[in-house]
């Protein structure tokens, strides 16, 4: 039974992770940290864990994630920096799903992200969560960076493509959208409902942070370095996020829909719609999976990928926990195997 | 390993049925029937089921089920009374999700439903599955009438009261609200989302079926007959009832949280919120719970009652599931203790 | 030409004045002012505006409304009570879209309010901005309380049965939902669309400042005091709100669709919906008018009235204009004619 | 005063349009059909139309049009091109709000709409009805095609940059995003709210309708004939397009701005937002109006812009009554000055 500490935990992310840890048959949560909800029970802040939850929240001094094995920052950017290397040192072993590792070049994110990174040494241990890219390595790892959302919905769509070097890796785009909760829960104007609801807006697309995520990611694998744009957009709905990808192909002969399909063949959350589909982000709400279709409209040299995660739970928490069943030799659906909620 | 047989199946509440199941641990879906979707695989139609069933629709002739222990029915009013003789001749169980079976009165029923009964014989023999009121009979029954939606949600709410005999059982009323889920899944004007999407509005103030399903529940347990006023809303979301109920109070010294608190002490999926509490839907979207708050206004004669349920679990398929279980002896919470889906 | 100030003006009343405003060809609105966006055009916040409003936001110093002939108060409650005076003496008209003027009884306004009032005085001479009730007054009025949105909705449903004499006043009740826009344009957890978006709940159970006003507005018409149990919900939409009114009848013989008929016959902004129908909140939106319904469900002793406003306009900005045309003799649905956009 | 009569308008298009045309100065609706609807008020259908409009449906014979000026198509694909042979022959006008004038080439036509073509000798002479590329032609117009809601979009957005010839024409990308409006009004399953809310997908990715439409309106103004990857999605909203579009830029030094800046200058319903800006459909909910934005991200050599309509309004009867505007001498914005309604 690994015992599990999580910092943070009272954002979208926070009650995803406590929701798909309170039935994982192979952890048990044993504390929980947040200073504005210290004393105050899980269950009382999010009312869904009445009955699955007696945990309460406890000020975020380290005494308390003592008795982890492993813990999870659910916390906003700059948070993990400051507290992982005490916890490496004692012996644990850290995933943080905010984007304090995700970036393996200092400059690149403190360019991004606008302050000092506070553990900089620990840059080039931290493993990239993406099992589908770095499975071994998450296996083996300390500390996981946990995927952003929209990276982790472009990363698995373009992903066979550059691997096969099939297409123009210079000019990719991804065009991008989420619903609201990726933007957190904290009180703000922007993304109260009377702003969000009944309509629909491009955001950033003069640069977004998860740009400079994607494409070292897709460097990774392409043959040299990739050209992305990138353009992320606001949806009228809480949970979900498609990316339609586009790329122009070096070679239209290819069998697009096997490339993905064998890709992912062993993969158990990818899942390769049927030629001719187009995934809804329904069909993964409050699942791990990835659906994704691909497509050569109109038989030209554009191909168009169409991706759709949840975005707090393949896009955050779920893969957090895929991670954590990687690292602890687990199965890897271990808790993760609830069909997605649909209608 | 109770076998398992669907007739209908393709609407909301079929799905739903099918989502539950599939990771329910003491039961097989061994056949599913559909007239119009016969040769369909059931994760063609509902792609949240994508590599959580293999089932196929089939035709909806009897040899299909032959192998089934229990049938449930997930087709429209009208269907299972037909075919439900014929199962229970052949000693299979029978919970019927639609109304064919929930009143006794012939005569009323048929008022309201506007067709001739074709079963009328079983009408008493079939036990109502509102498991918090008839928990016993439902372990017998080879045929279960699965309650409506707005009938659990209120019934649930008005019955502490009554069994006390605290209020005016002459003058109830249950100002309802739905998601549009549980208008089904059919083709119509009146419930696409640009009819229904940004608007709310009262409908069936005149009359509406579950009027006389909720006054023969709760005349079970008043003092004789009992007068209520029903009027149900459209809400502009998917799923989730809540059901504002009020009364005037005989008593105005009752302990009234604490007669809710021991009514439901016992029971898993009854949960009563802390004095001064307001029940969301998404507390409970996607589980079995129903969650209610009682309150006295100004300390006034009147009593109000707030009670939300997810209209598909335990407004549907969740209480199946329920009434499964207690029918075989499974424990009651089996394959239903997932949190709900929050945000 | 009214020349017509604007105090506050940032939130979601503000930015509906404006819009009305903008094509209302009686008045020019010539100044706006906010604390916290001096100097910021009312188009940059408000990009509907844009091309309809050269407007900028300055400084509330009272010189700037030196030129107005009416001044709008459109800021959170407890303001308007501290300018207002100095206003009326240098010979302005107000009409406050906040509460501070709404209740007569200063006490019942403190305790509701949880402040002093800072102008008691002129507690009798505001005039409740009901036009359908108080239209003689608020001609000659120098000081409007524009009632609130919930008390609108109420209040037109249940006259014509108080003036009747037709129900029993003691135990009214009013279950009544509105959309989010309701809540303001402020940061704020509760309102993201995260936490309210496919959800609903009722609020405010144990009371509502709402209650008083309304109680205030029904005793002037009834024999005497009346009771009333208030219960709002939020509805995750933005603009709406829709009050479904319970009342026992006195009188079971009553033509009640022929007394709200010949009730509100000359009214501009209500409209009686024929016997049988159920108001949609989408068929006001953006429009000034109340629609109503009035049923006796199942030809008993209840009477249900279903009454629907859009909240930022008969509920407040609209209203606020009606009175405006009323104070300055032009027609009353000056500037209030476009029909609602639906869908 | 023109007399206008409307044939279908039982959709979203034609109650828009009714909505448009009560407070047009200009014109007047004498008859509107209906062959499902004859005999029907239209404010029975349309309630936000109670008040404003006295119109009953009739029979859709061709005597209830011989009265009119104009006849506005507000029907499915196919029907206009048998009916408005006649009309013209009669010297009346038409605008036809479908597709069947949009394309020249009959061809191109017959194979995405999939039927002959009942009028080709009409495709020569029908004006395709953007006013900011062929203002002088639909002057002169008998007959006026109407564009579609996407190309309207996608149109402007791309317009200056291949005026200015300063991308490469042979690989656009649009990526659209569109409310379930656009679908219609008519019975189906695949625009329930339960199938559409809460969720976003892509559709058509291998060909849609449009991308004809909008590359022959394209070529139009490009040194020869234009690549264009066309990728419509279906955002759960009712109203509104957004298009991102995608361009590789020839030349990095011009100044993009300025570019969409001069060349809107003059246009009513085109507002070119500031340099920084993502505009929303909210800002143009009820009103005829397209905000466009235009970005480089990243200083690199992608043109980004980002474009917004009401596609019931700009994308469908607002530039309809715009035309009909321009084809009868008015002001080009008579009727159409109503601020959009924001939230």
């Amino acid at each position: 039974m690994i015992k599990v500490g999580i910092v943070g935990g009272t954002g979208y992310t926070g009650v995803e992770l406590l929701r798909l840890l309170a039935t994982h048959p192979g952890c048990e949560v044993v504390a929980i940290t947040s200073r504005s909800e210290a004393g105050r029970p899980v269950a009382d802040l999010f009312p869904n864990l009445r009955g699955h939850s007696e945990l309460v929240f406890v000020e975020p001094d380290p005494t308390g994630l003592q008795s982890c094995d492993l813990v999870f920052f659910a916390t906003p950017n700059g948070v993990a920096m400051t507290q992982a290397p005490a916890l490496l040192s004692a012996g644990k072993r850290v995933i943080d799903l905010a984007a304090d590792f995700r970036l393996a070049d200092q400059e690149v994110w403190e360019h991004w992200y606008g302050m000092r990174h506070a553990a900089p040494d620990l840059l080039a241990e931290a493993v990239y969560g993406l099992p589908e890219l770095n499975r071994q390595a998450v296996k083996q790892a300390r500390l996981v960076a946990n995927p952003g959302c929209y990276p982790t919905a472009v990363a698995l769509g373009f992903l066979p493509l550059l691997e096969a070097g099939l297409v123009e890796a210079g000019h990719l785009i991804a065009d991008t959208k989420s619903g609201v909760s990726g933007a957190g829960r904290k009180a703000s104007v922007a993304t109260l409902m009377g702003e969000t609801g009944e309509s629909f807006k491009a955001y950033a697309i003069g640069g977004h942070r998860h740009q400079p995520e994607i494409r070292q990611t897709l460097a990774q694998v392409a043959d040299g370095d990739v050209g992305l744009t990138f353009v992320p957009h606001l949806v009228p709905m809480i949970r979900g996020i498609e990316a339609t990808l586009y790329a122009r192909l070096n070679d239209t002969t290819a069998d697009l829909q096997a490339l993905f399909e064998t890709r992912y063949r062993d993969e158990p959350f990818v899942d390769v719609l049927p030629s001719g589909s187009h995934p809804e982000t329904r069909s993964v709400r409050g699942a791990n999976h990835c659906r994704i279709a691909v497509h050569r409209p109109l038989d030209g040299d554009v191909v168009v990928v169409s991706s759709v995660i949840d975005n707090l739970v393949k896009g955050a928490a779920g893969q957090g926990v895929q991670n954590m069943n990687l690292m602890y030799g687990l199965s890897e659906d271990c808790g993760l195997n609830q069909p997605a909620l649909l209608p």
